[in-house]
């Protein structure tokens, strides 16, 4: 299907869930797309982050692509993620997620060995001209090392290579630079600006933003789509108060953090442990290297899920 | 061919010559490597950074490890980077160099996702598990942007999990304490510690270093070749000699540091026109989306060949 | 004057002009503070880091609170920075400008030696216990690069040691955090949390957060002030086009980002550069060692005053 | 007394012994110069990083430098460091140290608010142009987070505005280029390279650099004197060995590496307890906010030292 311009709404990052044996467990990851369609999300961001695409095989990630998008079958657009280091890896990954049935491809600047502005803008260029779908931007430096500059993007969306952001960099500052110049600019038409920060979508949304990417939609899709609808609708006093009861719920991302895991270990394993908690998916494990939460550990998060109400 | 224990020497990390269109080209490849092999070398490593294997695809990077391991049959070991973001993708790696006939494997930290010291340590277990060939730690935090720990690499030498280091950190302190830990502990037999750092191999190998893994000896193998020789003799004082020679040389890597580029961009784009004023390659070009060296930039590294005695 | 529990409203970092041979220019210094207080600010922040306290001896430091204290004389709170590098030096500064009548201090973590969470919580109870008035924790960690924890500070608020927050962190999750636990712990009672990012004001007031350090609020106090009404009146279409109308003036500090000058000369240098063409102060002269704006630069600083509607 | 240009040999940063009341101990600090005095250094540099220079009031600053000068009597010269954050404040500090007696002053770039290079130039000829004294700076990345660039150290000491370097940055390459360069370029003449990383001494005078200023040699003046001698004798086989059971000594700065403290804490702590043990100044505590060592941390600060032979 045609990706919406701009693409609005609620677009989670949809976790993969894994067998025992860590291969692509494509019963649960259905369900857990059900789970999200079901709970009124606007679009699904495949092999992002959250769906672990550092740590699945290539084809693994194939699956997944194909798994997904004949599962929804045109109801709302799926979007693929074509994480590697640099263009010609990157490339690779494009005409895989692109022949899978990915409606939009959403690429990193380059990582791994040093990088430069004019080198993001020549990577996204020619991500551009080989993609048969739109390309949308990926900011996310905790991961890449690079913040994509504001002006970068906004140059490269006037020019038709990106046709939009997911920002992941928690810096709203710089974000709301790109909202602003992406609805000031008039070179620039039909440009989604989304946000990957869970816990700032209300005030994301009051910017001018048109939607969010957040990790924790794949626990409570409900909750974000509701956010999302109270700030359409200009209720803001209401959205703060679902935002701020998702921000509890985002408290689980560090029930391991005691120093025998990374941050990755802690949150990817918290979201997948709620998932299971809640019925959604078969078994919680994380792919390698990655720690497993202890027993005691998962039920901190089923606690943090009665807290907000979800069990 | 089984890799020496401890491999000792001078171990350069192996260009990966290009053509105009960006594929690998094979002849000057295999010039490259009988220039490396004719200067001396104790060993090749191919797909490391200077390689540009973030750069390559994977079927480019098969193409390399098969065309360098028939070429030298046998007559020095050829070690090959396997170099991706987390353990399953590495394992894929793995596979596929050895199948291609690598003696070793050189894995970094995993990276992009969050890690933490129990991660590596695990990373690497399951790397060594799969295995055939031995695997060599490569610490290289300017990549990956987490550093090895000294306790943590010797912990897992005394388990036979790795069987050398490659630490292109920088951090002489801490290369120091492996050196001395795999010479001292007596659970230790057989390790390799060797430096990336081109500017103080003699340092290194005074200390106790096994070898050397330098970027620059593909520009000039017979100089650090003889640098190895000279230490290995306790000849420090010439060693001081020859190193400071190749300092100056390595100043090539910044004919690109005027703001335009990256530092990849400019230190492979030296490297690479450095081959080509040499004769070694057919075409400097490096992989997108690396900015190219100006003429100018390539006129001043014809001058550090020049000052260096290499024209 | 007793400072408010909590302090609310619009709380500018004050610039501190400076006479040709850099001393403190007390008659604009006045001038400019009348700037602000006929602006409608409701509080006064010496010795910011927009103040440039980095660059004050102590006897300048010491200068500008007494004069900025004299000349409010009780009609709004002055709060004053005692920025310095561990506990015993900070106890100095805050001993010199509550002596000078500051109604607050304003302390950041220890900097220079390596530093942890610990040692924060041992800094911040020890620098309390010395205070004559008040203490208000300073998250900078583009200065101090550590980020001071959410649960620290809220701890801290709850044991009586810090009274407020000012975050110049950039980060809004975290910032997010800390309204929330400052308005929903049982244990904590008047606590400012104040936003000191001049982009994100009306987020960080629709969060809930008590009032904004806007270090561009010397520029445009008025348009703060009215940022800060809209905001309480509820009216967020309102609080968003002055948000953008001041996220546009704001491009100001980057003026000098040519590669000539860091980002402190460039943004401070506007913001004085901006004071002297609106005749608020005699000199727009920034501390050594910062690098002055061109006159073109210093012509641009004028095209921003003049889009926002300011000449 | 003037300064030897180059200054040569061992210059340890003394430690600055406190009371348990955290003033300084006189009596312990001389004791403590006696005894490097004693084990044959060839300076003293005080108000350094190990001397908690960034912990010391001013007025405890300048007793340290009045104390340690008038006892030392011209003996040896005698280094001071005037840390601070930007030049108006370092200019306070090169008055008061230079007054007090100091030979020379030790300057880092300046830090806290964000710097560049063409300020960090201006910074030291402001520094040189006020300063009675020979001016050495200071490169220390890990406090000011700032890398003092090569080129930039040795066109100031070609001006005459530097009188030498003290290279605490860890990065023996870079440190390389500003030996070599002091060596070679005919604009510069006495110039000291000294470096402060303890575990790489032998390697540093190797290269060339001209003495050493590490905070161990608090601990053990007698070995690195040692140490210095062999290198200097060419005796590099003896001087690795002594380099080894130096490096095995320095395993003491992590005693308190639990997750209890930070890095000052467990590294001076230790070096003043082992002083401590040994019987050299009376009280081990630590400037606040440092957390103190636990008896069991400092029991096995005694085991190092009876590894080190020196119980």
């Amino acid at each position: 299907m045609t990706i919406p311009a701009p693409l609005t709404g609620v677009v989670p990052p949809v976790c993969t869930p894994l067998t025992p044996d860590r291969e692509v467990d494509v019963p649960s990851l259905l369900r857990l797309v059900d789970h999200l369609v079901g709970g009124g999300v606007h679009g699904l961001f495949v092999l992002g982050s959250s769906s672990e695409a550092a740590f699945l095989r290539d084809g693994q990630r194939r699956l997944v692509v194909e798994s997904v998008v004949a599962h929804v079958a045109g109801q709302l657009p799926v979007l693929a993620g074509a994480i590697d280091m640099t263009t010609p890896r990157v490339l690779d990954h494009v005409a895989a997620v692109t022949a899978a049935g990915a409606d939009a491809v959403v690429v990193t600047a380059p990582f791994y060995a040093l990088t430069h502005p004019a080198e993001i803008a020549r990577h996204y260029r020619l991500v551009a001209a080989a993609s048969p779908v739109p390309v949308v931007a990926y900011d996310i430096p905790a991961a890449v090392h690079t913040k994509l500059p504001a002006d970068v993007v906004l140059d490269l969306a006037a020019e038709g290579v990106l046709s939009g952001l997911k920002d992941s960099s928690g810096d709203l500052g710089g974000f709301r630079e790109v909202v602003s110049g992406a609805r000031n600019r008039s070179d620039i038409r039909g440009f989604s600006v989304l946000t990957g920060s869970e816990l700032v979508v209300d005030a994301a949304l009051a910017m001018g933003a048109d939607g969010a990417v957040p990790g924790l939609a794949n626990v409570d899709p409900h909750g974000y789509v509701r956010l999302d609808g109270l700030c359409r609708s200009g209720d803001w006093e209401g959205a703060r108060g679902e935002q701020e009861r998702l921000c509890g719920l985002f408290g689980m991302v560090r029930v391991g953090d005691s120093g025998r895991m990374g941050g990755s270990s802690s949150a990817l394993g918290a979201f997948k442990a709620a998932l299971h908690v809640r019925g959604v998916i078969d078994c919680p494990v994380t792919a390698e290297p990655q720690v497993p939460l202890s027993p005691d550990e998962v039920e901190r998060v089923g606690k943090f899920l009665a807290t907000a109400g979800l069990l």
